[in-house]
């Protein structure tokens, strides 16, 4: 590997000078709370309204910065300016959390999306751990149980619109709930995060894993098996990488070497399945059985997909020696280094086309907040801090 | 403008001997019933799910070119398979209509969309007409009821998790009730008929255009008032103009020149708004205040968005004469005959990136099916023979 330090350094730099500064400078709404996400390449407000799952991650975010990097006091600001709004403004009266409040705090979108809860519980959950916010982490385990028990729900009794008739089940939602059992593991009683760090975790690799071809499919039947249909077909192959990182993560909580290794094979399989062999990089969404996928943004590279690959091969590698897993690593950093950074107005591009160029000219909007781009750098940095390190026997930290 | 008879002739010759011949040669599941719709770029079939959206479409499209065209058995042969499958298997115990239904007609997807209620209802009503089948008349005449009693219930109660606090109303639905009040005029009492399509022009024309900007917004305020949002400042600009032709449609059944005069003044001002003026064709999805679009494919040039248009340019020549009517449908006929033809194979590609590339190299999809492309080519060619023949004093006939 090129020298791990200097790589290091890198990945650490771009989070602090080019990429903090701008959602600092740009996101925080300090007359109305909460964060702006959707901002222009230069950092301009195109549109006001607060979308949950962004709110909870950038809470998240920041507070995660002050509570493992660094006490910095603009941090624990910036994160207190999201949790304050999410605690006014977010929840019905049963509970749930919205998808999105306009710039006031006013309901916008409904609790459709069990994300929301996901993402605002993580945030608040930090949040609390950071600043000693006793409010903000009773929510925060509120919403813990909800999410479970609307998971619950969801199973017994899916959208009956939808597809009680021929019922799937989605594999997002099991990869989060890993994250958030980790999330968790400070403030909830042990028993009760590794009996549900083990349910998610099975669920990822017993039910959303094919194993024959050693990928994720997004979507099966409630037993597991495949569905010969356009979203039992779909793969989503950053996806499938992210969740391996979260699933090595969940296997050390739960001291679960085996499905660690199952895991670190996956993770570079996705990869050779999603990757662009003409053009570089990850392609958005695959047909498992490469018939014509749906999603007309298939072909399209997104951010997220390749910051998280890049951290899932560095924490493989790790914990391997294997070449495999620098070989994959140092294609992803190229590629990605090559396309998304925008370091004179800071943060990363997230939509490029199939040939590596930016697509949509943003730097957030109601998908892309301020998550990805740092926690991806951040980890980046960690892992190669700990490369070095333990090329020299030391030992680095763990931002997870 | 060119030779008007010729062009008719290149329209017609297309519709009948690249694009019909495909659908039945390809779509026709002989064995369990209705039409495959997945086709790829020669025709096979790469899934078998049937979407009613497409389904009710596909009988619709050959029942009118039996009941308007010609008295081909096997149009009626094709029709019939189609209308027989929705009849046996299309309806839940409520009378709503599945989106999807597998191969054998097992639901796969309920009925969440009012859209499969809307053409399934055409597709029989128009069936009834063509076949003289009772039970198909009863059937679309009952859905025709549901649908407006349905429409109601949206208004009054929408769908509390995603947008009750916040309401907005959706375009779409407006425009297809202005043709499903043409489709019924034949089978229900001409007050009901006038009290709907009044109804529903006056929401196309009165809620969701913009009258400053002469656009359609796909989603205002329940008052009409715009809405600051991703969804509220919306625009598609080819569905935009294909509610003009169809509510000139309506408004010849209204006999409300005033309104189509109004709707003629709009059409072009969609195309102007919608062109890509650097490498030609329409943009899928626009920001009306400019600003980047929520859509992965915002810059995508599709199928049907652009035969619509050169319909509805070609009634508005009819109508007026006006040389500007002309001059958008030559640029339209240009691109449109330059980019997605496929004579050789049959059918045309219906995704195109912007630079005018075939995007997704199918002929038939979950959203593409047997209908816009014939029956774009059918109503070109049939508004061109009306141009020929009102330059020489005679009359054509109107598929609508």
């Amino acid at each position: 590997m090129k020298d791990t330090q200097q790589l290091a350094e890198q990945y650490r730099t771009a989070l602090l000078k080019e990429v903090l500064p701008f959602w600092l400078r740009h996101s925080l709404d300090r007359e109305e709370g909460g964060y702006f996400t959707c901002l222009d390449a230069g950092g301009a407000v195109y549109d006001t309204d607060k979308f949950l799952w962004l709110q909870g991650r950038e809470t998240w975010l920041f507070s995660a910065l002050y509570n493992r990097l660094e006490q910095r006091p603009e941090w624990l600001a910036a994160d207190a300016l999201g949790a304050e709004f999410l605690k006014s403004h977010g929840r019905n009266g049963e509970g749930d959390w919205y998808f999105a409040l306009d710039r006031k705090g006013n309901p916008a979108s409904g609790p459709w999306s069990i994300f929301s809860d996901c993402f605002v519980a993580m945030g608040l959950s930090r949040y609390a751990l950071a600043s000693g916010d006793e409010e903000a982490g009773q929510i925060a385990r509120e919403t813990y149980h909800r999410i479970w028990e609307r998971k619950e729900r969801l199973l017994l009794d899916p959208d009956p619109d939808v597809r009680a008739e021929r019922p799937i089940r989605e594999f997002p939602l099991s990869m989060i709930l890993i994250s958030l059992c980790l999330e968790f593991a400070w403030t909830l009683p042990e028993e009760r995060i590794r009996r549900d760090c083990r349910i998610a975790v099975e669920e990822v690799m017993g039910l959303f894993l094919d194993r024959e071809r050693m990928l994720v499919r997004e979507c099966v039947a409630p037993d597991g098996s495949p569905v010969d249909s356009f979203e039992g077909r779909r793969v989503n192959p950053g996806h499938g990488v992210e969740a391996m990182w979260i699933t090595i993560a969940g296997c050390d909580l739960l001291g679960d070497e085996e499905t660690a290794r199952l895991a670190m094979e996956v993770a570079p399989r996705q990869l050779e399945f999603g990757w662009d062999e003409e053009l570089g990089g990850i392609f958005a969404f695959l047909d498992i059985e490469g018939r014509p996928p749906e999603q007309l943004e298939w072909d399209q590279k997104l951010w997220w997909a390749h910051l998280e690959s890049i951290v899932t091969m560095l924490v493989c590698y790790n914990r391997t020696g294997s070449q495999e897993f620098l070989d994959w690593f140092e294609r992803l950093h190229d590629y990605t280094w090559r396309h998304f950074p925008d370091p004179a107005r800071g943060e990363w591009w997230g939509y490029l086309n199939r040939w590596g160029e930016v697509y949509l000219p943003i730097k957030g909007g109601k998908w892309k907040g301020c998550f990805h781009v740092p926690r991806g750098l951040w980890m980046a940095a960690e892992e190669l801090e700990r490369a070095g390190a333990q090329a020299t026997g030391a030992q680095a930290g763990d931002v997870r």
